[in-house]
């Protein structure tokens, strides 16, 4: 046996970045060091000198700068801890969030850098929950129906608001400035890899579930792009590229620079770009269809792999080789879940809750589960529509919003947890639904991020309204284990990695012994409040009745005046 | 100009009651004192002595003797305050909520008083919002239905369960031993004028309102109750009585023993009982069609006046002489208001704005108007139906629920405020649509009740919302004025009092000289508002998608286990 080895992840979560130090033999985590993003979501004013820029509602941004910041912070401290050599550091793979992109000149610096655009919104970065270019969203489908372009069934029909062309047709909209001075437009997650490499390459998970290019494909026609805006015709040759690199791939070495920045030796293995929640599918020790990973945390990203092509109606999409090479993989999401709970937590809790909390020395979010769990499956008459953050799958509409319904003067800030627990659950089974009955089976769910960790009560609910068994990652931080995994693919096994994410999977990922198994007394209740929810999900959401869109825009009408 | 009468009004409420002392000659209010019950509103547990009896959900119980405690602090207080000597002192009035009512023994002993029937929940008072009746309602409903009783549309169609007799019916099906032992079943508003004269007397206000009972018809036939239940055939006869009393009339003279509890001379006279809401009909000013009287509390009644008969569709009912003698008196309500926004600042309203409003120094209701106040109509996205209590008119439902649409994680506790205002402002102009629609029109709305005085942003709202102007009586404690009025009315004028109730209302009634009118631009935005309230009122209230009901079966199945 020769001398350990040992691999890094970067995961670019919304608030923060983490890193964490893995042996690459087994993947035992021994470090890991989390930088908060010291201007976080940026969705009220921009962090500019002089006269405030405000935004718009709707608007989420980021400061590239935060990213450069949470190598400089994250990596030396895991070395520092684990006092690891940095030449046994064999490789190093980032995730990141997605569609997270900014403008940026050629050699990568990002427009929101230079004075000269420092004050318009638009030259910053664009953080996948930027919800304003849903207009822009609804062209690129009006069009892609009109002209029957053949990729959009691929994405379950709808192109959602957060993704790559609805955001840059956003720039292109509102500041021409902008997007003729921007040389690249450009996934986060594959900028900060041209940061650590001195290599811009892009990465096919992105491009495939967010910018609509596909292996045998490519990018949509430039026809297509001409008719949603002339100047868009050769937005791919101008501003991007048809180079496109598998998952697994190496990007190149750490520049010198890099090197500073993180402590590193120059040249260590870099991975291509991956995203958070498509990395953490071989971290959960899924590489094989019928298991689906959910990644549970502000949101869900539902992720599924099938041995072939299916069309499913609502979901994200699927890409060739997205996830795992050979296989295709399948992305659904809910927009909002632990949002939701915050937001309750936040807005809609009364004194008397924080004190019992504080006296029992717990979080809020802790002593509502607690009291919550108190209560049998239907026992607080409410029901919910989870759609306080929109619906990604499988309505994709952004302008749908929450309803809580069944409210009476008894009702107490416990029993509205469950229930938007329990909505949450019935939205993840509307997807579970989907899959099955378009040929994609789900059989078991493996779980990972914050929830399942913090939640026993949600894990029992969704495993009592899916009648699935759940099972939960052994690793508190699986994308960051997923991307220190592919720093070992991206090193290769005669630097003491490996050649396949397969192998590195069966070694370096693991389950927890518990796992959450169906009740079936609870089940039979849920599938009642289930049907109920499905045709309030239907009635609100598949055209029954449009309120929340009408309500949406009298709120729109009344702001602009 | 001989020397000054007075007179005393009693207005018994749900949770204390308030006597008020008025000069006869021009209304002016002397002296007024407040008992808050010192049972309240009995929810849980009775309050008896030894092992704890447990309520079901959905009751409200009372305890009689809280209502003498009432006559024996509250009058003397007012003449203590008033220096008024008690022999000019020339009537006494009372008005109570109804149906409460309560079963008692032949001299009016009530069956809770007795240790035998102390801790049997059923011998107590069941207050009006007591909600347990629903399954005796649909059955009194079903079979008046069934039978073709005509008197069945009076009452909009639908018996409420708050009612009568369907609170006997309660009592026969779930305590047939205190039916038996019950020798009168009595309104808890004849019952305190029997304590005060001695003489069991029953007013038509109840009879109509509540029991069933027109001027022209009388009782129910005794097949009805016959087909209700045999034991109930003669209920009439055996526990109450065909004698119903007008409006106005004297019921007798203070006993010596009632003398001795308020201080007042023996035979001063006192009228029949009245309901809070119809006593505040003339104390409003209100003698004529076209003007409705809203009492505005904890719940809203709805009064108007009508030249004649008419079938309106989901109003709680209409009475001859009901009100104002020669008039029909219609009557309608909203079972939830003020306990609605009481509920949100109770149940939903986080640390920060109890903390803001404690800072500014004043009660979180007003803060939270004050904070609501500064967005427009429309600008919160948010859409409620006014049903944490059930719906009285015009869908006649307590199992209907309430529900929020349009929430986001945006969404804060000023948003959620005004929009319960807003929701039970179209809760309102639902029902001043159901009149102007059948025939009794209403020109505008004499407001009254605790919210007129404490929430000008609401009373902006509902004149926006209903396109009508609203007025406020000038007196803070209409109903107590009001029976105070009639107590005028039942001395006569040789005593230094009133032949009728309209000469009564003439000198004693005021309005405030401000008022609040329809404001033309927010009207635009309500009316769009409104389109879609109704939407959700029909589909959820109108048989579109019963899950409301649906949602209380499982809870009900749930809690049964």
């Amino acid at each position: 046996m020769g001398k350990r080895k040992y691999t890094i992840g970067v995961d670019f979560g919304t608030e923060s970045g983490r890193a964490v130090l893995v042996d690459a033999a087994n993947g035992k985590e021994l470090a890991t060091a989390v930088y908060k993003y010291s201007h976080g979501v940026i969705d009220e004013t921009l962090p500019v000198d002089g006269k405030s820029v405000r935004l718009e509602p709707d608007w989420a941004l980021q400061d590239p700068e935060d990213y450069i910041r949470t190598f400089k912070r994250t990596i030396p401290a895991v070395l520092r801890q684990s006092g690891i050599d940095p030449a046994d550091v064999i490789g190093l793979g980032i995730d990141f969030t997605a569609c997270t992109m900014l403008p940026t000149l050629a050699d990568g610096t990002p427009l929101c850098s230079l004075p000269d655009y420092r004050r318009n919104p638009h030259a910053w970065v664009k953080l996948w929950k930027h919800h304003a270019a849903q207009p822009e969203a609804d062209k690129i489908n009006a069009t892609a129906r009109q002209m029957g372009e053949a990729w959009l069934a691929r994405y379950g029909g709808k192109i959602s608001s957060e993704w790559f062309f609805a955001k840059t047709l956003q720039i292109l909209a509102e500041a021409p400035e902008i997007y003729a001075a921007a040389d690249r437009l450009i996934e986060a997650a594959d900028w900060v890899v041209w940061q650590l490499t001195g290599v811009e390459t892009r990465n096919a998970c992105t491009a495939g579930y967010k910018a609509m290019w596909s292996k045998r494909e490519g990018f949509p026609r430039e026809a297509y792009f001409d008719a949603l805006d002339p100047r868009l015709e050769y937005v791919v040759e101008q501003k991007m590229t048809r180079i496109i690199h598998s998952i697994g791939e190496r990007a190149g070495g750490l520049t010198p620079q890099a090197a500073k920045w993180t402590g590193l030796k120059p040249g260590t293995a870099v991975a291509i770009a991956n995203v958070d929640a498509h990395v953490s599918v071989p971290a959960a020790t899924v590489t094989e269809p019928g298991r689906m990973v959910a990644i549970m945390g502000t949101s869900i990203c539902h992720m599924l792999l099938g041995g072939q092509e299916q069309l499913v109606p609502g979901i994200c999409g699927y890409v060739e080789d997205g996830i795992i090479p050979g296989l295709f993989g399948f992305e659904a999401g809910q927009s909002g879940v632990g949002d939701i709970f915050a937001w309750l937590v936040d807005n809609a809790v009364p004194p008397e809750y924080h004190a019992a909390a504080k006296k029992r020395k717990v979080d809020l979010h802790q002593h509502l589960e607690d009291e919550a769990a108190k209560l049998k499956p239907g026992e607080s008459g409410l029901l919910a529509l989870d759609w306080w953050n929109g619906n990604r799958s499988v309505l994709v509409d952004v302008d749908l919003t929450g309803l809580v319904l069944g409210a009476t003067l008894a009702t107490k800030a416990p029993e509205m947890y469950r229930a938007l627990i329990e909505a949450t659950a019935f939205g993840t089974r509307v997807i579970v639904e989907a899959f099955n009955n378009h040929g994609v089976p789900v059989n078991e769910i493996v779980t990972c991020g914050g929830l399942p960790e913090k939640n026993k009560l949600l894990m029992q609910i969704y495993a009592d309204v899916t009648g699935l068994e759940l099972k939960v990652t052994a690793s508190a931080q699986t994308p960051a284990l997923g991307s220190a995994m592919f720093g070992a693919v991206a090193a290769g096994q005669a630097a003491g990695g490996y050649d396949s994410i397969f192998e590195a999977a069966q070694r370096m990922a693991r389950l927890k012994k518990e796992t959450f198994k169906p009740n079936r007394a609870a089940q039979k209740v849920y599938d009642r409040l289930y049907a109920e929810y499905l045709t309030l999900h239907n009635y609100f959401g598949g055209g029954g009745n449009d309120v929340m869109k009408r309500l949406k825009h009298i709120k729109a009408d009344v702001r602009s005046r």
